[in-house]
């Protein structure tokens, strides 16, 4: 029944002379924004795309992106945001599956401008194009089934695929955060994720239809990220665990007024405990929120509140509870619920879930079955609906028959004090068929060694879970676009010539 | 893509343990509500009511009346809540005009019972058929457009309609109310209007899909309700104003410690200033929260939040803006949107928009018009889209050519301090056509006379608006069920006779 029009268009009648967006210098009210993509709608006419084409963006947040994240879609076209830390080839793959005839960025093209029509560059291309197109109207033809965006997934896992939400899906998603996060006309959301990312726009919409503000920042950086919690009064943010544990360290460090922020949620990868108490002692006035999605589903499936209190409780280490109006249940292989405590497959129904992969029914076909959507995340559901993540199914290890689930041996290195940041994974292993494998990167003015750590992991999990060998490493592991650790890349040198690498 | 069942199957899952309902000396679980409601379905199984029969109650509030208004459109039948104010004829009209099959009702239904084949007694009918039936799968064939309720408005307007509200509808009302509420799981809603009235059920499913608390108040009584927000720590309520003034009287003059309540709504008619003033005093931790709404409407479509920050602000008497989730604009009378600050009728969009009035298609058809319910409701909206009601279009009175709000009038009257209730209606005037008719009813232990109170008037409000007579009264004016002030019959006696009277 809704589409991106309603709330953008209550936003402008309700809440016109209101900010809606800060973006460095730039401060916009709602007419602003209004006006802004109308001219936006009126432009893309103006060039001749068509309702239900492909419109791509790739570049930083801004609040042009805002514009072209909301506009696109509100006027008939769907938008694919594209990930900032792809390479070329990955880019081009992701432009020509979609057949995008417009590509918006904020980069030199290079050879991607020979795979679209045309090339908007950020900023001066699009503001020209702005200040001389007129005002569209939004929403003709436009309804809560049409395609709004393409969101091709990837970094950690497989093949590139574009993820194809409706209206319906981004308006549920809207709804459900809204409730789930009682997030208001009062607040103050910080767009700190790349926007590109399901964790970066998940509450744009519920931002703009209760009328709040949002406050951008053009790449994630934790003293940034203080400076505008302070300078702007923030009090809802979102962002990936790396995010979370950079900007808790920056806090305890340097800390700024940061007593505005009530609600800090994290999501997109598994977060250590100690990085939870960390964010704790550095924003103790914030509700420490989990939030556990996947872009197949829009993103929200469930969230666990006040993380913060429940450190030492039993719910600790779970991602929460389905929030209202999203389904979660966690099935066997036979495709029958899992009784409490047992490990599945995370699965997922509601009005959020994606209509499908673009082009690519047997993929589609294999995740959604009998309206349920298949993540691909092993866990176990507690007997109160409480959901405990316990790996990617593709990231078990299986060493000596034993399956091993990865977070769980980065929770064992974690709790030492030295450890800043670790990643486990299998590599392979004549005896056992995979050897449990880890990564560390120590603290900043930290020594230790393998074997302590090694014996450190002795005391805490057993035995065929602790790691043969811990590596040790003083640059940072590298991340995805959103910030999960590309195990991958970490993985690839052990199983090269092995045909059963993992993705 | 929601029916009743997602809230309750959420709620038992998730929350099984925790407490669903107090009533009373009862207090259930979700899991004990869940399987009260599957035993209720089976029980309506074994009585041979099919999917899409209607079942009507008739009862003071208690927790058996939720479990019949949730359970029977859970389990794909058609609930019925019927007015207790209203007489034997009015009762027949409704059970006949619905078709309804079986009648659950706390008291002896005298000739009611002839007009459906089974008669259920509450408490003990209900009881014993629930104690020995099996419990039934909810939601089989149910769909979002499945018809949940009839709700009978009357009362105070015109003939009764049965108003068709779809699963849809109510879910998207209780979407709508959690967001612009922003209630949650912590919260505990003391339902205290009847639940045969939007007013009463308006947060019964919202509660429900968060996990919070219900506590039911059998009926209104200003003691009693203060007692049980004291004794359970309610949070929220919403009431029509009579019930907030009573509260406030009595919170004033008793004060209990009601601390706990975040959250007062009122809506169902206009309030008075004056009332709003004192239950600031009343309930200084509260926030005050005019909604406005129409059963057609499933009921919410406005909410003026903070209202007790906005007495002496240019807002103080409007109902708000429009809720995100629902369109409301103001028509002309060529069905086009009035500019700001010029009166029309208020229209609603949404899928909160009931599927129309049952077997009444012409009625139907004069208020659901291209998309939009149209109110009958007269007002205006501001700039910034609050919208002001100036009155039932069937309540202005013409005098002399001039048209009068009788809300303003009153208005005009509370301000004065003996004042305690107030109604104003135009009575049959040779001169005039209608003449400004006042009924007053004073302060307990105050005197006041009319001559005093048309000069206090004449302070206020233009003279052709000043009420010609004031009629002082002793006893409490009658009221319909929800509390609305039944002007019908204050006007009746003065109309008798005139082929102008106004219902």
């Amino acid at each position: 029944m809704h589409t991106f029009v309603d709330p953008l268009y209550r936003a402008y009648k309700l809440f016109a002379d209101h900010v809606s967006m800060i973006n460095g210098e730039v401060r916009l009210t709602y007419a602003e924004t209004w006006s802004r993509c109308c001219r936006l709608a009126g432009a893309l006419t103006q060039l001749g795309v068509q309702s239900g084409e492909r419109v791509a963006i790739l570049a930083w947040n801004s609040h042009q992106y805002l514009e072209v994240y909301m506009a696109v879609p509100a006027s008939g076209r769907v938008v694919v945001p594209l990930n900032t830390r792809h390479a070329e080839p990955e880019l081009r793959y992701a432009l020509e599956d979609a057949g995008a005839r417009i590509l918006i960025t904020d980069r030199e093209p290079g050879a991607l401008a020979t795979t679209v029509e045309r090339v908007i560059r950020l900023p001066d291309d699009y503001e020209t194009l702005l200040a001389q197109a007129p005002e569209a109207d939004l929403g003709v033809g436009v309804t809560e089934d049409s395609l709004a965006g393409l969101f091709y997934t990837g970094g950690t896992t497989g093949v590139s695929k574009g993820v194809m939400l409706s209206h319906r899906n981004l308006l549920a998603n809207t709804t459900n955060w809204l409730i789930a996060a009682q997030q208001g006309p009062e607040d103050t959301y910080l767009v700190m994720a790349p926007l590109f990312h399901a964790a970066g726009s998940l509450a744009v919409l519920a931002t703009v239809w209760t009328g709040g503000r949002q406050v951008i920042l053009p790449a994630f950086d934790p003293g940034a990220t203080l400076d505008v919690i302070a300078a702007e009064q923030v009090t809802v943010t979102l962002g990936v665990p790396t995010m979370i544990a950079a900007m808790a360290e920056e806090q305890l460090v340097r800390p700024r007024q940061v007593g505005s922020l009530r609600s800090l949620s994290h999501g997109g990868s598994p977060i250590a405990t100690e990085v939870v108490r960390r964010a704790r002692a550095a924003f103790p006035g914030a509700e420490l929120v989990h939030a556990y999605g996947t872009t197949e589903t829009a993103p929200l499936a469930t969230l666990l509140r006040h993380e913060e209190q429940r450190i030492e409780s039993n719910v600790a280490r779970s991602c929460g509870q389905a929030v209202a109006g999203v389904d979660v249940r966690v099935f066997g292989p036979n495709g029958h619920a899992m009784p409490p405590g047992e490990i599945g497959e995370v699965v997922v129904r509601g009005p959020n879930v994606m209509q499908g992969y673009w082009n690519k029914p047997e993929q589609t076909a294999e995740v959604l079955r009998n309206g349920w959507y298949y993540t691909g995340d092993l866990g176990y559901m507690n007997d109160q609906g409480y959901i405990f993540l316990v790996d990617r199914a593709k990231d078990m290890i299986i060493s000596g028959g034993e399956n091993v689930y990865s977070t769980e041996v980065e929770e064992a290195l974690y709790q030492h004090p030295a450890v800043l940041e670790a990643a486990v994974f299998g590599v392979p292993d004549e005896q056992w068929g995979e050897a449990v494998h880890a990564v560390v990167v120590p603290r900043a003015g930290q020594e230790v060694d393998a074997a302590t750590l090694i014996a450190f992991c002795h005391k805490h999990i057993a035995g065929y879970k602790v790691p043969k060998q811990v590596d040790l490493r003083r640059d940072p592991l590298p991340k995805s676009g959103p910030g999960k650790v590309l195990k991958r890349e970490l993985r690839a040198p052990f199983w090269a010539g092995h045909r059963a690498q993992i993705n």
